[in-house]
């Protein structure tokens, strides 16, 4: 392996162009969904209109996002240019405006599918189930290609993982802004809505009278399909940087290119899968979905050997990495096991959450609360399991700790080169609520509905187990990230031996500043929900006072000041978390150096990591109690009062502050990889 | 400084004596107090009879406690004898053993106390104070008397830190025991009072005829002084250790016997500030108990000046450990009232969340979790800026990292010096309670409860500053620990560099089992409660259907079965996370070695500090804005119920699980030092 075998080396550069191609096709593939999509008819005049006001709304978000962070994005450029060079600022802008890209696309597929989703009810649960995930998949092989292209065609023309790192930033910059304020977006606007129109005006969830009810759709969409599409784009380009990073500090060409490839085999094996979900009429739509999951899974092992063999030959070290992405493969399926037995009524935990709602309020909140914090044990064995397993196997193949090291990156790497079919299957879940939004408020019939209720219970089961692949791989991104920054760091001072040990206590201070972050954050951005919740409370308050025809239908509601309201008031509570979390590596490691960065960054990881896990699974688990006993009839007693008002503590928990500590995690890394120039230079002088 | 001036090394050694002599000084005090309050009258026929009940109840518990920790503690005396020899096995007998002592003698005179303090209302809220606080500070001067004793002693009969190590994991074994066994029995048995009695039968909370009363009170006694006794018994314990070895480790006598100095002025300070507290009738009772304090810190700083120099000389040594020291003692009243705003609703933040349950359940809990999650950030700026300044200070005077991470250790000290303190002003909280619950049980008039009152509610200030002190001096007191951990276990193989860095990871991995033990033994802790209380609550149930006799006066509830319960229920629900716990570093350090159980400490103190101050102060918000809504007369209106909801999910929070991390991260350091010729010599194999 290495510079000696030429024959290998060339083999390498054909590989080079691999994830090139795939992702040109994964791209053709999406746009070729889009087409079909668009083929199908978006319903009636009225259901039109609405998803239309919902498409002008998220584009109102996320334009007055992109306004916010485009000038943030010029300085931060200017800055990168003169600390780290013109390579690295160039890529920070592709990363950020590929991220965003891959938004607008996304969102604007999964705004397109609803209608057509909703109108395909009329022919049965087959083809609107058909119609939902096509859209999803649009979105997510787009995303995932983005991703992969992005770093493909940067490392083309500067081969030089150091140079390309600035993509992972600007990846994460776009994905803060979206992930975070997306979440106290729908969250608020979700709040709002509710408050006034079920509670205060007695009319149902997804009334056109309500002003806040197509706020409220936007923060699905903007929230949901947007938020999680641009919080896995992130961890994907992160581990991909990581890993290539890593590959190149050993200094084998051959191990910088493999994470590409074992993406560009994960992306192949979920185009595949996309293509096995049909429009057959099915009893348990969960069924297909979980199919096209396992081939792609299954496919993505094989590619992966095939691939590993012919660079690596029949080595210790190629069955080391093989035994790697097989372990990363492995892990999605379990991770969604164990969050789905955690937030799925059909389980114990959930049901004993819906049990504790005849004790009380109390019991209700103590019991979601105590099995969100549970989760998080089978969560830590599996991933520490994992990155033990291929750390020892590579270890023992190779006696090199660094090649450990890149082993767990590449399980990483392996695990989120399934995030095409993942993310396929999550934004199924955004489009047919939306679906089931667009039935209701265009009047269609009662069936219609059950169709999307149907599908957005499945959806739900969905999102949730996605989250859990998300916040693990946000994890185990930023803590590849964390290794391939120490090894960088230590690029700049080839004399000095930095002691990144707990003996000293720059790292124990860093440490405890990054353990904090989670912490602190989760309370501004739980705050920020109610805070801009209370504000679009009052503005639908305003237009029932002030225009009394709107619950009488005489009058249309403003829509579009709510959504300017929940815009607006997102990216203003934004703005402070958003400049702690850029900021706290950036002065730590000016103050103290990069080992106190480093325990920053490892902080960070531990904390959020649980934090985030236990929030995500308590909140779901308060949100399907309730489901639970709507399903046993329920509704409309105590008990279900009760199980309503813990899914409102859980919404912020869920949606907003659990989601956000993802993005803040990896945005930490690549603060401090792309600034490391600035802070190391300064202990310099 | 050092073996070369002898004429110091001889008042190094009559120095050696001091510590002891102030502990005798110290006990003697206590008795008189004792002495004193057992002159006073108890009261009628009736209040001797309830207290004699709670006693009996008390002492049910804890001497279940100790038969089931027993049988424990002597095979692990044995395991600890075999391993580390029969100095560090003696040691683990005395440190428990005095914890047990401290945890009974403080236990009953706060009982004792109580009857005498109702019985003084009858003359005033100034012989009400003066009794309740002297009741409180016999408890405390004697809980931190037997800490400084126990290693006084222990150091002169073996002259070597690391044999008296054992005397940490005995006093952590037994405080694990009594806080978390007490936290979950005191929250199952309020909340099963007060489901039963308050919410079904419609009585009053103290109300004879309920059978949980008992219990109740008897949970008074043994998770808030009991248990805080045991907790900061086993903060000064572990903390003092640590510095001992850590001034063992760079090898100087002085440095050894130092931090007994500095508790034994803290506590000389601390007997004089209790006699400040006098008997007249005073508009604010938190006034005399602040002078006391401020009176004991003065004079400890004072006293530090003395001995430092006398010690060290004029060098830059003694100025940067006697900074250390300042630093420690500035620590309690900032970090008393950072815990203060965040809980006292003279402040905005339970003003807040007294403010949302204007709107609803929900919004309540949210707002008390983002305000306890808020609160971890200036906790965090004032512990970090203090460890940071001692130990730049230390490391610019000598220019050895050592002996700045030895100042760190003795900043802890000094804080922990202040318990004496502390912890009487914190006793008078429970003792002013149960006068309150005496005083409602035997039926004194409205103007005696009123008095109670006033002083129940400075009492709860108390209580809760003290809970951020406590939880402050845990995490401090792991940190020292583990740096002492991370040396001694280098003796133990002179050769080998171990790497605790975190490119190791080993390092890694145990870093993530540490974080993740406060969050699943916090799910574990929380379920307890619940699990323990709804036994409760059937035994309540089941008497008042039997007996229906006791709700008209005619029949006698059976408290002892009630009291019975809760105990069983309290030890049965601990068993299963005591023993994770004691296993954690055990299992870890034999599979990954003493680098890895390194990362299990770092890790819970990492997690753990932040989600039990969370814990603390959220849980202290709900209920202080429950108050808040009473003093505002707002008791029986739907926001005041909101609260009291509020309230019962903050009970566990604050009482059970957030107080428990606290003994959590430091049993896992104790356990650690204990068994690491263990796992360290499987090692060598």
């Amino acid at each position: 392996m290495g510079s000696g075998s030429h024959g290998r080396g060339e083999a390498v550069s054909i590989y080079n162009f691999m994830p090139l191609i795939i992702s040109f096709v994964a791209v053709a593939t999406a746009g070729g969904l889009y087409a079909w999509l668009r083929g199908k008819s978006p319903g009636n005049e009225k259901m039109l209109s609405i998803s239309s006001a919902i498409r002008e709304g998220a584009t109102a978000f996320l334009m007055r996002e992109y306004k916010t962070i485009t000038p943030i994005g010029i300085i931060l450029g200017v800055v990168i240019a003169l600390t780290s060079g013109i390579p690295a600022a160039v890529s920070f802008a592709v990363g950020a405006t590929l991220s965003a890209i891959a938004g607008i696309v996304s969102m604007m597929t999964t705004i397109g599918a609803a209608p057509r989703a909703a109108q395909a009810t009329e022919k049965g649960i087959g083809a609107t189930l058909l119609t939902s995930f096509r859209g999803g998949a649009t979105a997510g092989l787009i995303i995932t290609a983005m991703a992969l292209l992005a770093i493909t065609v940067l490392y083309l023309i500067y081969p030089d993982p150091v140079s390309v790192a600035g993509a992972g930033f600007g990846a994460s910059l776009v994905a803060l802004f979206i992930r975070a304020g997306g979440g106290i977006y729908t969250k608020a606007a979700d709040l709002g809505a509710d408050l006034v129109g079920k509670i205060e005006a007695g009319i149902p969830e997804d009334d056109p009278r309500n002003p806040a009810t197509i706020a409220d759709n936007v923060g699905d969409n903007v929230g949901d399909a947007a938020g999680m599409g641009a919080d896995i784009y992130e961890s994907y380009v992160v581990t991909l940087l990581a890993a290539m990073l890593l590959g190149g500090i050993i200094g084998e060409i051959p191990l910088v290119i493999y994470p590409l490839l074992i993406g560009g085999s994960g992306l192949i094996a979920s185009i595949i899968g996309v293509f096995t979900v049909g429009g057959r009429n099915v009893e348990n739509p969960m069924r297909p979905l979980t199919t096209a999951f396992l081939v792609s899974a299954a496919l993505a092992v094989i590619i992966n050997a095939f691939i590993t063999l012919q660079i690596f030959g029949a080595s210790q070290v190629a069955y080391s990495l093989l035994a790697a992405t097989i372990l990363g493969v492995i892990l999605v399926p379990i991770i969604q096991r164990i969050t789905d037995y955690y937030t799925n009524y059909v389980y114990g935990p959930v049901k004993e959450v819906a049990e504790a709602t005849k004790i009380g309020h109390s019991a209700n909140i103590l019991e979601g609360i105590s099995q969100g914090l549970k989760s998080t044990l089978p969560l830590a064995a599996s991933l520490i399991i994992a990155i033990a397993a291929s750390y020892y196997l590579a270890y023992s193949a190779t006696g090199e700790s660094l090649y450990g090291i890149y082993a767990t990156a590449i399980t990483t790497m392996a695990m989120l080169s399934l995030s095409g079919i993942v993310l396929s299957i999550d934004s199924f879940g955004p489009v047919s609520d939306n679906a089931g939004g667009i039935v209701e408020m265009a009047g269609l019939s009662e069936e219609n509905r059950m169709v999307t209720d149907k599908l957005d219970a499945v959806g739900n089961t969905a999102k949730a187990t996605t989250k859990g692949f998300a916040i693990a791989s946000a994890a185990l991104a930023a803590l590849a990230m964390i290794q391939a920054f120490l090894h960088e760091a230590q690029k700049f001072f080839p004399g000095k031996a930095f002691e990144y040990s707990l003996t000293n206590p720059a790292v124990i201070i860093g440490l405890m500043v990054g353990a904090l972050l989670p912490f602190y954050i989760s309370s501004r951005l739980i705050k920020a929900v109610g805070a801009t919740a209370s504000r679009i409370v009052e503005e639908v308050r305003r237009q029932f006072r002030e225009k009394p025809g709107i619950l009488e239908w005489r009058e249309k509601p403003d829509y579009a000041r709510v959504v300017d309201l929940a815009t607006n008031g997102a990216l203003r509570e934004l703005l402070t978390p958003a400049a702690i979390v850029i900021l706290t590596p950036i002065i730590v490691g000016v103050l103290l150096g990069p080992e106190a960065v480093v325990g920053v960054l490892t902080g960070a990881v531990l904390s959020g990591l649980y934090l985030a896990y236990h929030m995500a699974n308590s909140g779901a688990a308060w949100d399907n109690a309730k489901k639970y006993l709507e399903v046993l009839g329920k509704k409309k007693t105590p008990e279900h009062a009760i199980a309503v008002s813990g899914d409102l503590v859980g919404d912020p928990y869920k949606d907003t502050a659990g989601p956000a500590l993802n993005t803040v995690i990896k945005v930490l890394n690549t603060v401090a990889i792309v600034f490391a120039p600035i802070f190391i230079g300064l202990i310099a002088l």
